[in-house]
């Protein structure tokens, strides 16, 4: 587990304008968080339930297809969603210009 | 909303690499396209999906913020979801390098 949750981390380490980082399993619990709790916890539930439709949309479309990861933009920020094999992690990032 | 539908296609006249584009309402019914017609009504649908999604995780994380645009890597192909007013357009395109 922690060397996935490492290598997870380690790709964002050098990005820059980071808001905050959660690494959570597959039930949508936070495991690793640089956020307060409660933010953490929403956080990981919104996005495994937005990861897991996003899957079975690109299922859908071709079932030799698969999500890899995505990135929202919000009004506030934007919001890097990648999935990894037991884990997954959502980056917060202000956006760049 | 010919005019809205022409904005939002001319963003995108200048980006490289464009499988497709699809515009649809917010029915999930495409507008314009120049993907085959079961390709279209099938993403547009998808698509309209998880917009909805997306607006209603970003809404329950903060009230006062909003869904502006998506981009999802899969392994074929990236995806641009972009709304605007009472459409939405959907962009395949060949990753870059």
């Amino acid at each position: 587990m922690s060397a996935e949750v490492e290598e997870m981390l380690k790709r964002f380490q050098n990005v820059k304008n980071i808001i905050g980082i959660v690494v959570a399993d597959y039930d949508g619990i936070p495991i690793k968080t640089t956020l307060e709790n409660v933010q953490s916890v929403h956080l990981a539930c919104h996005m495994h339930l937005l990861t897991e439709k996003a899957r079975q949309v690109i299922l859908d479309l071709d079932a030799t297809n698969e999500f890899v990861s995505m990135r929202m933009r919000t009004s506030y920020f934007e919001i890097i969603l990648m999935p990894s094999d037991n884990y997954f992690i959502v980056v917060l990032q202000n956006p760049s210009d």
